[in-house]
């Protein structure tokens, strides 16, 4: 009732799954989650995310009643300014939420990250009777979520995978927004299910406790595939419009309400909560979770007696320790060595990082042959081969990203996905989550431009640099040669709250002059004046990022011989440069400057902002072509020769 | 051999698919496929997609040898600029190419579209005896297609609606790009597939072609549901290394190709091939497909005589035609009228378009109930009412998109789609090849900004509208008020070659003063002075999109009454307003006024276009929150009150 109060409260939100799936979620939380509500942050804790988001006020209403830090009030503030309890659950706003979810099938895709993390530490960590990691994770679908594709890629990575631990339970109430979901969804779950190698169990009744109780302890008893629950439920159970989309997704009304309370003989006024009831959660959660975790204490003290070190690595993992060492032994790039792509370079140093840092992981979309991303100390992770660090997530971009960042969210990893530029719009709104949720895993994106070539345009990005640079709270960087991916590298590993997007070239980039001390500071600050000109006010600005920073300088030089005096500036990330203070901005880019040209293979909208409405940019705003590589950018003007002809045009 | 010839000249291309698809495609064109090589507009046609589009040059070399024009030359420039063989296929560049593929998962995503289309025509337009639509859909995938999300959103979508002329090859090779596809997956496709109540049939060798040839006659004769035949084949067969993933994606090698020749018994040069086979070609294609045509042709003569109305409907169909007389039917909106949410407003544009135009249609990802964007004339598309417009696409964003595009494409049809705005995300990759495809369909996105409140970040639009801005040929157009969601509208059925987003608002909008007389030409152009300066040279230029326009001619007022006089233009769509020549430009936004302010809802990188370096933005460079919306609106700014101070201020 505590959910419903909630939202009649609020006047707004989903009152249909809390009534419907409040059975299964008490069994649930109260005979299987490995919990201790006083150490939210156990490191062996059960994992559980609640993939359909919108039933929020029923995890609130949970973490209320377990003792975690949500109060009465908190829920009297249910999708209100400022609270903690807001329209969907939030990580790291609420004690106990362990995923930002609402954009559905994504809390199952994050839910696979958490179990393939669990199965990767528990594989590198435990040893004979000490095991250290050892828990499950949970998470409760809706319709909405397995119709969504990445349920697809999720399930059948995690089928693949074996990851026995992982348990689902599918609130299946045959309702979803618009109506009755036979209207859109009439998939046989089990045999679809099957197929991806997982198990099915079903439970006929959702009221039925011992059932689900059971249907869990079977699951549980499962170590080889991952399970699925179908537990039928009535949506809305309880209120008069039970079983209707009326209860999906509005408040129930005043008089709905009463006799919901009516139907389960709920003799309490709103936010009124009996002392048993809190017993009893206080009892069957807090009490047995306390115990646990006690127990688990004693096993770790052993572990950290018995295997000094890897406790020790362990304890550094969960507290993203990153060992800089790596940086030193890749960072030997000097002007005249041989031209190298930035994906290529890209490899050296995953594979230098990953030497140093046993929590940096990661993996491809079936790319690791293209995008250059799997570390050379590794083998691949597979079910029988866990222990191992490169993660071959298949033909399934966006449950990649999803996974990696439950991977993330799960603790004791530092975790790169990858796959070609121009299908992160595969991806996108997993990344937008990662940024939501603060959470600072790396995406590798290579083939970063028209570049690419013979592929043609279903395989050349244009906008993808500016359509990423305009979401917040990412840092995109696309470096220019060698030294600058790998400061572009040590700025992904030192970002705590902020993802980090690499975009990397296919084709080979000179190693540019002075870059290896340039670069250093030069990657972190975003942009920087990679070569300066001649007298003290240049006659204009170049600036440009990637592969397009060689044009540049070749065009700086041609221009000098014209008496145009310009100076280069390398802008390898907005986002890093727009943190500086005004003084190195006035700096690199002074105001006094008018003349200012932006050099980009993409769209030019947003260049503005740096060269002002009457700049001069060299972009691209049309979709690219197929033919060789260096001939389709010299057809799209990214020439020296051409440079230095519109600039003089445009003085 | 032909198209290892193209590959191997072109160095670069995927000589796996072709080689161990050839089979299967050869048995489909010469035995199954209903075309005229002659008439390859015919609209009774067969399609086919080639999903997996890495394989084009399998499907240029159908083409050629079916007599389509590509001629041999074409295949010699496979992959080269300006060829009309590009890597991957392309619509509209290569006669006979149905859709662009290469993005995987979308080339089946998009034949689910086509069957959809043909279901709905047929059931519109075929009478007794007289089928003037009645063809087959068909499309290749590989493995990667089917570890794509979005095979599971078009396949559960197909399986729902019964779409049995729908015949999906799957060329099941066990091979990706980076290896043995069974370190990724091991789906069981035919559970899975069963799962979504299609027909699961199975040719173990894949160069037997009577067992292909009989497979594909069982899913002919299945009307009921659609059919996937795994196909066993080995990539690349015929070269020494066949099998492997060394054959996927990069060419041959002089060497290989050779011992494949040997192996096929192909004693010709490189591009030579024996007249016999253009002979067999000639005679089962393009003999045949002329038959059927003539035969086709006779019954429409029929039809035309018996249903004159309908021929002529059917005929303006795949014109295009659209009747305008809707306009004038739902434009009655005047100042002073009552506020209304430009979805809702957008519901009355659908309803009255759908009255005049029965081959205007479209759905919603599960949201016709916040989407509005059901035509209330007509009923679902369903099964048993495949005469219906009202599609219901379940919760499936980015098979929905695809689906759309696949509609688009069959013909016959002016579709759209709908979602929130947020989850424009989750389809991008499909509204990118819409653009790329240059296919005017229409998305609609509602609930537009931060104003959506209690749902919180996961459920607000930040970067969105910049993101959408910047990608290619794409029309983001968002009203600011009842008026101008009419013309915007008539802009995306006036489109020819470009798709347009409409993003509507979740809440009330005023309806603005004159509108109904300056958004008639204001929308097509782009952007427009809505309210002038009282003197000629203002102090300054408020522009503002959507709901913002409404506050900035209340902050105009105010400012006014400061002695400061500006004038306010509503920009409800960058693309359009920069297709205007520069006199209107500067007429709208006089190159000497500098103090120029943007006031919009979303991320500011990119205003500085119109507003310059040193202009003012009021706009959302961070993520939403949870709360009521026109709390969270003030809290982040969006007050007449707080545009004037900061305007003040910047003065």
């Amino acid at each position: 009732m505590l959910s419903i109060d909630a939202i009649e409260n609020a006047n707004s939100g989903h009152p249909g799954l809390p009534m419907g799936a409040a059975p299964m979620a008490y069994v649930l939380w109260t005979r299987h989650l490995k919990i201790n509500p006083n150490k939210t942050k156990w490191l062996d804790r059960d994992r559980f995310v609640l993939s359909a988001g919108h039933g929020s006020a029923m995890l609130y209403s949970l973490l209320h009643l377990s003792g975690y830090q949500v109060s009465l009030d908190d829920m009297k503030h249910f999708r209100k300014e400022n609270s903690i309890t807001p329209g969907h659950p939030e990580y790291e706003l609420t004690d106990g939420v362990e995923a930002t979810t609402g954009p559905l099938g994504q809390g199952l895709g994050m839910a696979v990250g958490m179990a393939i993390a669990e199965k990767h530490l528990a594989a590198v960590y435990n040893k004979p009777n000490l095991d250290v990691i050892n828990h499950h994770t949970y998470t409760l679908v809706g319709d909405g979520d397995l119709m969504e594709g990445i349920s697809h890629e999720a399930a059948s990575l995690a089928g693949h995978l074996k990851l026995g631990k992982l348990i689902v339970l599918y609130d299946s109430n045959d309702i979803s927004l618009d109506g009755p979901t036979k209207m859109a969804f009439d998939d046989n779950t089990k045999k679809r299910f099957e197929g991806y190698g997982w198990q099915y169990l079903r439970v006929e009744d959702g009221n039925n406790l011992e059932n689900i109780d059971a249907a869990i302890t079977d699951a549980k008893g499962n170590l080889q595939q991952p399970t699925i629950i179908e537990v039928k439920t009535v949506i809305g159970y309880g209120s008069p419009e039970q079983g209707t989309n009326k209860v999906h997704g509005n408040p129930l009304g005043a008089k709905n309400v009463e006799a919901a309370r009516k139907f389960y003989h709920w003799d309490y006024v709103p936010f009124e909560i009996p002392g048993a009831v809190y017993d009893r959660f206080h009892e069957l959660i807090v009490e047995t979770g306390e115990k646990t975790y006690q127990e688990w204490g004693k096993i770790l003290a052993k572990y950290q007696e018995n295997q000094p070190e890897l406790a020790q690595q362990l304890a550094a993992s969960f507290n993203d320790r990153i060992d800089s060492s790596w940086v030193k032994e890749v960072s030997n790039y000097h002007e005249n060595m041989p031209a190298e792509a930035s994906r290529v370079t890209g490899q050296k140093v995953i594979s230098a990082i990953s030497k140093y840092n046993p929590n940096f992981w990661g993996g491809s979309a079936d790319l690791f042959s293209s995008n250059k991303t799997n570390a050379a100390d590794s083998e691949a992770f597979e079910p029988n081969s866990p222990q191992e660090r490169n993660i071959w997530f298949g033909v399934r971009e966006f449950g990649q990203a999803a996974a990696i960042n439950g991977i993330a969210l799960h603790g004791g990893s530092k975790v790169y996905g990858s796959t070609f530029f121009v299908f992160s719009d595969y991806l996108r709104s997993a990344l937008r989550s990662s940024a939501l949720q603060k959470i600072p895993v790396t995406y590798v994106f290579t083939h970063d431009s028209i570049a690419v070539g013979e592929d043609g345009p279903t395989h050349e990005p244009i906008e993808h640099l500016m359509s990423l640079r305009v979401m917040p709270n990412i840092n995109v960087i696309r470096p220019a040669d060698a030294n600058e991916v790998i400061y572009a590298w040590e700025a992904a590993l030192v970002s705590r709250e902020t993802p980090t997007v690499l975009v990397l070239s296919r084709q080979g980039l000179p190693i540019l002059p002075n870059t290896d001390e340039l670069a250093v500071e030069g990657v972190k600050r975003g942009g920087y004046i990679i070569s300066p000109s001649q007298k003290n006010i240049a006659d204009g600005i170049l600036i440009a990022t990637g592969s397009e920073v060689n044009l540049a300088l070749m065009a700086q030089t041609k221009l000098l011989k014209e008496k145009i005096d310009v100076s280069v500036v390398s802008m390898p990330s907005f986002e890093l440069f727009e943190q500086q203070d005004s003084a190195y901005k006035e700096e690199v880019l002074p105001d006094k400057i008018k003349n200012r040209m932006s050099i980009e293979m993409g769209s030019t909208l947003g260049w503005e902002r740096y060269i002002g409405r009457n700049g001069l940019s060299l972009g691209i705003d049309k979709f690219g072509a197929s033919g060789n590589g260096s001939l389709i950018t010299k057809h799209y003007g990214f020439t020296a020769d051409n440079i230095t002809r519109l600039f003089e045009n445009y003085l």
